[in-house]
C-alpha cells in the first residue's frame, strides 16, 4: 500500500483502498432494535437460500425452514414445481406443520386444529361449517404465499410481498461454477451448529484471511493469504478465491485432494478454493473436489445456527473407498469451522463494552467494510 | 345457518349469530404489553379459583397460590374461616412462605428474616424492637389482605382492594350442579401440566367442539360436537353441555361409566358433560360419575400451567375396586389434554407470524368472539 | 431509645436516629432501568475490588474479572507493577482472554482473532498489515486502561476515565488492621456462591444484626447481637464489630478459635469480629485467626456471584494439623452463609410485589438507611 496514492498493492495490482475504514460500533451486534430492522428489511424482504431440491425430491415432499421469527413451509407440487408458503393457517393463525420435514400425504396440507385443508399450492380445499359464513370465500383464504426462485440445485425464498427481481441480487452467480454441475450434485455430509454470536460476524469472518495465520494454520499452509483474490462483488454476491500452494492439493488434513475433480472442473478451477458470500444466508465455496456451503440462520441478536453441507457427485457418494477418503475434507472443515466459531464468539462478547466504540479495518478487511455500508443502507430504507 | 336473517340452527334452534366474527390479531397472544395489562385488570382485579378448601383442611393449614408475578398465602384460622393474605412480610418485603404447602404452628405466620410474627388472621404480633420506633403501630402493618369467597368447596380469592359482588361474576354457578354435592367431593387424582401457549388460548380450547372431529377422535365418538349446547353465559360463566350417544357413558376409554353417579345426578344429567369455563381461570367439567377441573396460571404471555383435579365423593375413592376403574377416566382425559395441549402450543406458536393479522370465527366458535369482546372490554378498564 | 429526644441507646451510648427511616420501594431490587444506572454509576465509576495481588503473582500471570457487562484483565508486569486494561482489542473489539486466569508468555498479550500483540502495559507492540493504513499510529491504539490500587495486599480497580482519587473512598481502611498484616496472608480457602438476589440485598444483609436471633442461633450465641458496634462510616467504608462472649473464641462450630491469632492481633481484638462494607462490592471480616471477605459481583438486576474467601498466615496453611482445626470455620461460616442466602432470595422475591411500596427500618438497621441514601445519591450524579 503506498498512503500517499490511496491504492493497496495485491498480486501485483493496485487497488484502491479508502482512506480510512472504521468498523460499525459494537452496538449494531448487541441492540435489539437494530435486530429486528435486519429482520424486516434484510431477512423478510430478500432473497435468501431455504434449502436444496434433493431435500423434497418428491411430489408432496415438505421441508420447514425458519426465517427470523418466522416459518416457511417449502413443499414440490404434483406437477413438479417447488412452492414455499408462511407456515400459519388462515383461520385461527395456528402453525401447521410441526415437524422439520415430511410428506404431505394426497397433496394435501391440514391444519392439526380445525383441519382446515389446503393443496400443494395454498389453495383453501376444506373448511369445515364455514359455508354459509357471511361473506367468507375460500379463495380469499388462500396460505400466505412466499416467492421462490431456484438456482444451482438451491431453493431461494423470498418472503416480501414485492420482491426485488431474483436477477439483480444472484445474477452473478448464474454464469460461474457452470463446470461444477451444481444441479447434479448431492448433499453427502452435514455440519449442524449453533454459535453464540450475531449473523454479521460469520459474514465478516468469511470475507478476510486477515486472521488466518493465526487462526487457521493449517488452512494458511495449503492456502496461504497473500494468495487471496476477490474477483467478484455484485448484488448480493461478494467472492473471490484463494490459490492453493499444492498441485492437486484441496482443503484436507493432509492437503491432498478428498475426491476426484467435480463434474467439468478443470484449469485454473483445480488449484482454486473460492469463498463466495450470497447476502444474507448463503456461503458458498466450490472446491475444485467438493463443493462445501454453510446455511447462516439467525436465532436472536447474539445467536445464530450455522449448516455446513458437503456436496458431491452422486458416483463419488456411492463409492464407499472414495468416501472413506473423503472423510478428510470433512474433518479439515469441522476443525477449521470451529477454529472460526471460538474467534466469532470471542468478538461478540467483546463489542459489547462500554469502551469499544469502533476501531480501523486493515486491507484486507475492505470487503467488511464494503458489507457494513450495505448494512446501513438497507437498514435506512424505508419499512 | 342462514346467511339472509344471521341466525345459526343448532339442534332445533335458530340462534342469532354476528355477521363477521374475526379473531383477534396475533399480537395479543404475545405482547408482553398487553399481558402486563392483563395481570393488572384480570388476574389482580377479578374473582378467581385459589384452590379446594380440603387442600387446608385444618386450622393452622396453608397452601402458596401464585397469581401471576404475586403468591398469596391461602389458611384456615382457628375459627375455621379461610383467610387469604399476600406473601409478602409488612417489614421489608421479605416473602414469608417458600413451601407450596405447609402448617403454621401455633397459629403464628413468622417471617423467616426478622422474626415479624403475624397472626392467622393477618395481624402483626410481634415486631422485635420496633416498640419504640417513632410512629409505628402494629394495626397499621398487619399482612396485604385478600378477598375470599367459597363455592363448592373451591376457595375463590381477589386481590382487588374493591373487588366487585362475587355474585355478580360468580352468581350463574349458585343454583347449578346442586346434584353434584360439590363441597362434599374430595381430589382423587391431579395432573399437572405445564404449557407453552398464553392462557387464553387454553380458554378458546374450551369453548368451541369445532376441532373435535380432528382433535379427539374418541371424544367425537362418545360426544359428537353436533351435540354441543350453550346454555349459560352471564358474569364470568360460560357454559354448556354434550350428550353422551352411549347411555350410562362417560369420558373413559371405553365409553363407560368410570364410577357410579354421583350423589344426587339423576335425569338428563346422567347423559351430559357440562363444560363450564369461570373466567379467568378455572374450566370446571361435571361428569355424571365424577367432576373434572382445570385451574389455569399464566407464568408469563407465552406459558401457563394447567392443574387439571378429579372429584368424587369419599365413598368411591375408599373402595380400591372403584378406584381401579376409575383410572380408565384418567387415562381418557390425559390423552385428551395432550391432544388439546398440542394443537394449543402450535396455535401460540403461528400466531406469532408477520403475516397473520386475524382470521374468520366458524359459527360454531362464537362463544369465543364473546371471550375477545370481553377481554377488549376488561383491557379498556382504567388503572 | 427515646423516642421524644430522638436517640436510640446502644452499649450506654444516646445514638441520634431519623424519626422516621422507611425502606427503598421493592423497584429498586428489579427495574432494569435502575439496574442499568448502577452499573453506570456505581460498578464503572467507583474504585472496588478486583483480586487478591497473590492471585497473580509471577510477572505474566493475569486474571480475568467481570465487572457487570465489562470484562477486565488484571495483569503483573515485568517490573513488578499490577495494570488492568478493558479485555477488548483495539482492532475489531474481540475479546483477548477467554480464560478466568493464566500466564501470558514472553509478556505478551495477543489477541485471538487477528493476532494484534500488546505488551503487559497494554501499548500496541504488534498489528499485522497495519503500517501503510492511512493515519493509522499504534500509539493510539493501545488497550483501553483500568485504574489499579492496592491496599492490604487486595487489588481495587477503577472503570472510570476520572476516577475520584482512592483516598477519598478508602482511606478509612488504610490505618485499620494493621496488626492483621493483610498483605502476608493468604488464600486458604475459597467457597464460590451464586444467588438469586439484587447485590444490594448482600449489603444489607451484612449491615445489620437485627435478623441474627431468628436466622443464625449459634452465630447470635457466639456474637449476641446487642454486642454490636459501628464504629466507622467514612467514604466507602462503613464498619463495626461485634464482641464475642468467649474468651478465646470464635466462629467456629464449637465457638473456640481455629487458629491461633493472625500475627500482631492482641488486646480488645481478641474479642471481636469485623463487619466492614467497602462500598460496592466487598465485604471485610477480620476476626482474631483468621480474615474472611466477601467478594460481590453483580449478574444481572436479580442475581449476582459471591465468592467467600479466608485469609490466613502462611505458617498456618503449611501446618496440617492446624488446617484440619480450620475447618470449623470454614464450616461454621458456609452455614452462616447459606442462612444469609436463604432470606436475602425470599426478599428478592418479596419485594416484587404489587402490593409492597416500602416498609419501616427498626433503629438497628440504621446503617441500611444510610445504604440506601448513598445509593440514592449515586443514581443522582450525572451521566
Amino acid at each position: 500500500m503506498n498512503p500517499s496514492n490511496g491504492t493497496f498493492r495485491k498480486r501485483g495490482v493496485d487497488y484502491p483502498v479508502p482512506e480510512e475504514m472504521f468498523t460499525l460500533p459494537g452496538e449494531y451486534y448487541h441492540s435489539e432494535d437494530i435486530y429486528q430492522q435486519e429482520l424486516e428489511k434484510i431477512f423478510y424482504r430478500r432473497w435468501q437460500l431455504a434449502c436444496r431440491e434433493e431435500q423434497i425430491s418428491r411430489p408432496g415432499d415438505f421441508i420447514v425452514v425458519p426465517v427470523g421469527n418466522e416459518s416457511i413451509i417449502v413443499s414440490r407440487t404434483k406437477r413438479d414445481e417447488i412452492k414455499a408458503h408462511f407456515n400459519v393457517c388462515r383461520h385461527r393463525g395456528t402453525r401447521i406443520c410441526m415437524e422439520e420435514r415430511g410428506h404431505f400425504e394426497n397433496g394435501v396440507i391440514q391444519c392439526p386444529y380445525h383441519a382446515w385443508q389446503y393443496d400443494l399450492d395454498g389453495a383453501l380445499k376444506g373448511a369445515p361449517l364455514m359455508r354459509d359464513v357471511s361473506g367468507f370465500k375460500k379463495e380469499d383464504h388462500s396460505l400466505y404465499p412466499v416467492n421462490v426462485r431456484l438456482w444451482g440445485g438451491f431453493v431461494f425464498i423470498n418472503l416480501s410481498e414485492n420482491p426485488a427481481p431474483f436477477e439483480d441480487e444472484m445474477g452473478a452467480l448464474f454464469e460461474r461454477f457452470e463446470a461444477w454441475r451444481l444441479p447434479e450434485l448431492r448433499i453427502a455430509h452435514h455440519l449442524p451448529y449453533r454459535l453464540k454470536c450475531n449473523w454479521k460476524l460469520i459474514l465478516q469472518n468469511y470475507q478476510e484471511c486477515y486472521h488466518c495465520p493465526g487462526v487457521h494454520p493449517l488452512l494458511a499452509d495449503w492456502t496461504p493469504f497473500q494468495n487471496a483474490v476477490h474477483d467478484c462483488m455484485e448484488g448480493a454476491v461478494i467472492g473471490g478465491y484463494m490459490e492453493l500452494t499444492t498441485e492437486g492439493g484441496s482443503m484436507t488434513m493432509d492437503g491432498l485432494a478428498a475426491a476426484p475433480p467435480v463434474c467439468d472442473v478443470s484449469g485454473d478451477d483445480l488449484q482454486r478454493v473460492y469463498y463466495y458470500s450470497v447476502y444474507p444466508n448463503l456461503l458458498l465455496s466450490p472446491h475444485p473436489d467438493f463443493v462445501l456451503y454453510h446455511l447462516i440462520r439467525p436465532v436472536n441478536v447474539g445467536e445464530i445456527t450455522n449448516d455446513c453441507y458437503f456436496l458431491l457427485h452422486p458416483e463419488v457418494m456411492n463409492d464407499a473407498k472414495k468416501m472413506e477418503r473423503f472423510q478428510s475434507a470433512i474433518e479439515f472443515w469441522d476443525m477449521t469451522n470451529r477454529q472460526d466459531w471460538a474467534v466469532c464468539e470471542q468478538m461478540q462478547l467483546g463489542t459489547s463494552s462500554i469502551r469499544f466504540t469502533g476501531g480501523r479495518y486493515a486491507p484486507q478487511e475492505d470487503m467488511l467494510y464494503a458489507l457494513d455500508k450495505e448494512l446501513l443502507k438497507a437498514l435506512a430504507e424505508k419499512k
